[in-house]
């Protein structure tokens, strides 16, 4: 009994959508109970989301999430439709029909329910259930999205609820100890702790939202991430509680890019600045991280924070220096690398061997910052590719 | 307080839906309540047609509705967004959001009820209320769609259950006395009967289907037609009980193109025979008309009905002569012309004009039938502008 969950790329044209329908059949056949969950086809979303600003959406997100769950509810009706032309029983079901019950946070919903009264009657009726991601109903019927990773989360929910096997199909082979963009040379997962996969996913690695993470680990589902239609059973990583390999201390390097250092010099020490400082990026919806207070001359102190450049932007323009009485800094062109792996709270070194490796290789290195299971360090842009590759050598990645 | 509906071409782009919005909101600006009802963009319908035969639709209608309905959803959305751009407060709604219930008849579904709790609800908030076409839903939410002419349904069946008076918006001005593109010279009706225009639709004249004509001339609903967005506001046709200008006995020319002669010559008059034919044809699901029997050779009688040249293959390819007993014979070629208007049955001589009109041009006619508002006639589809304009001059049409 399984959930299989195809992502965009995976359904962009019919034929891909006809050799997902056969391969859904035939692990049907084989006598499986299966649920496939569904985007929308290719770049149907963000054509939407282009029309929509073209017509002068604004705001209204009410209207933005009944417009895009169009997308995913095309997919899995052609989807169904594919797979009766096998010779399977099929059904379509929207997020609405399927018993996703959500909170009204259009855009951004999260899911309070699953009712899945309507999907058992199919399954024992024998059918394909075919269900469209990313979206689900609030109790009185109003269609919302569940924002980013989506669809993925529709799965790995179902699954939960169903205490079933989770396969999660895309464009990529796997979870990589690198990113393959950034390290060619990077090797595929075989495996991955829930905990490893949710540090490298807040890290920057792009495979998979942390949110489907906590939700698998939380019902301790096992997840697989793989190639869709890809007939090499070897490729593929599994996300689980536990690996069976435990002799790697290292999992995978994640970098976050696109990194400014903001400095504020010489405030007062009575916790008034950075109090209003904390509001104004609340208020602009910035996330920022590594945060750090340095001494500074006479008693006052030095205040220093990493952020995204672009949402760097937000704060210099809305930071009015006459207003909060000290000028801010911006220093652009730093990235964050990140060391991940369950073994880091258990074998020592690894700090220094990080440490080590940079300096021996002439990169400096900024802001350290450290968990159960990663060590992250602020490094300049230029030296990424070389700081990936000298540590990828030095862990054996 | 109306219901305007807006059709396929009149949504058909980006900039049109923004002229749509700000006709929408001009009307709600000066006080009144107003619903509108829309179809999906342009071609939209037809290219998820086509998707759907490619990934191996057959006969799955459940699943077509589903995906077809997303065409209507996805325009709502969009003109709620434009009309909110105006500074107007829109929401739309699906037909299972606005209250659509319907049969559970895919494809061809009929309205059982509309709840409209929620269409009031947001008509007291002050909002414009944009409802999706051609769908609905049953009472367990499965999908459905209306069948031809479903949008128009939609617009009709909610200004008959709220009361209010309905526009319906198209790509053509208004009803002509004659189908413009079979002859130019045709004049726009300012007004017609109820009773003309079910003729005129059921006779073939393809600007409104029947059943929403039937549902306005039921609940007494003043019913407009004319082009989207037309300035000149002594253009389009009103359809009501009664017409205000009483002098003109007819009041169009209906064609229907494409007919074939099937005939049976010299069968048993003992009712066996024709009893299975019925029985074929209606296993068929073609519609047949202008049935008729005449007397034959010694007894037996010939047996002789019209229908669509399409349906016709139908037919000749289910028809086995060695199990029916006799030959069918088919004749291509025919079409059907019929003179409507409320003064048939008030006016003598209108028969006999006919009649002589088409003599006196060397026209030749075959089976006559007639009802209180209408005359109609098969000729040979090569006679059929010659017939039409001879017939639009002694009318004055």
């Amino acid at each position: 009994m399984i959930v299989e969950k195809y992502g965009g790329t995976s359904v962009a044209d019919v034929d891909k959508i006809k050799a997902i329908a056969k391969h859904v059949a035939d692990i049907k056949k084989r006598g499986h109970d299966i649920i496939v969950v569904a985007s929308a086809m290719g770049k149907t979303t963000n054509k939407l989301i282009a029309l929509a600003k073209e017509v002068g959406y604004a705001t209204n997100d009410r209207e933005l999430d009944s417009l895009l769950s169009t997308g995913e509810q095309q997919t899995v009706t052609l989807l169904a439709m594919a797979i009766e032309a096998q010779g399977v029983p099929a059904i379509s079901l929207t997020g609405y029909q399927a018993g996703f019950i959500t909170s009204n946070h259009h855009a951004h919903a999260h899911i309070k329910d699953i009712d899945i009264t309507n999907i058992q009657k199919h399954l024992d009726d024998g059918k394909v259930v075919v269900v469209a991601g990313f979206q689900g109903a609030t109790e009185n019927g109003e269609i919302t999205t569940l924002g980013r990773g989506g669809s993925d989360t529709t799965a790995v929910a179902l699954a939960a609820k169903l205490g079933w096997n989770c396969y999660i199909y895309t464009d990529v082979d796997g979870v990589y100890t690198i990113d393959p963009r950034i390290y060619p040379q990077a090797k595929l997962l075989p495996e991955i702790t829930y905990n490893e996969m949710m540090q490298m996913a807040c890290l920057g690695s792009g495979v998979l939202e942390t949110r489907c993470v906590e939700i698998a680990s939380k019902y301790n589902l096992q997840l697989f991430l793989g190639r869709a239609l890809e007939t090499d059973l070897t490729k593929g990583t599994f996300i689980m509680e536990y690996k069976h390999i435990e002799d790697m201390p290292i999992t995978g390097i994640s970098v976050k890019d696109d990194y400014a250092i903001m400095r504020v010099r010489n405030i007062d020490n009575d916790g008034v600045f950075i109090g209003r400082l904390f509001q104004l990026i609340a208020d602009l919806n910035v996330n920022i991280d590594t945060i750090s207070q340095q001494e500074g001359e006479a008693g006052k102190v030095n205040f220093t924070f990493y952020c995204n450049s672009t949402q760097s932007d937000l704060i210099v323009n809305n930071y009015d220096e006459k207003e909060y009485g000290y000028p801010i800094e911006r220093i652009l062109g730093f990235c964050k690398i990140s060391v991940v792996g369950v073994g880091i709270s258990t074998h020592s070194g690894i700090a220094s061997t990080i440490l080590n490796t940079l300096t021996k290789n002439n990169i400096r290195y900024y802001q350290i910052t450290s968990s159960e299971i990663s060590v992250s360090l602020t490094i300049e842009r230029h030296d990424k590719e070389k700081a990936v590759a000298v540590l990828a050598k030095a862990f054996d990645l």
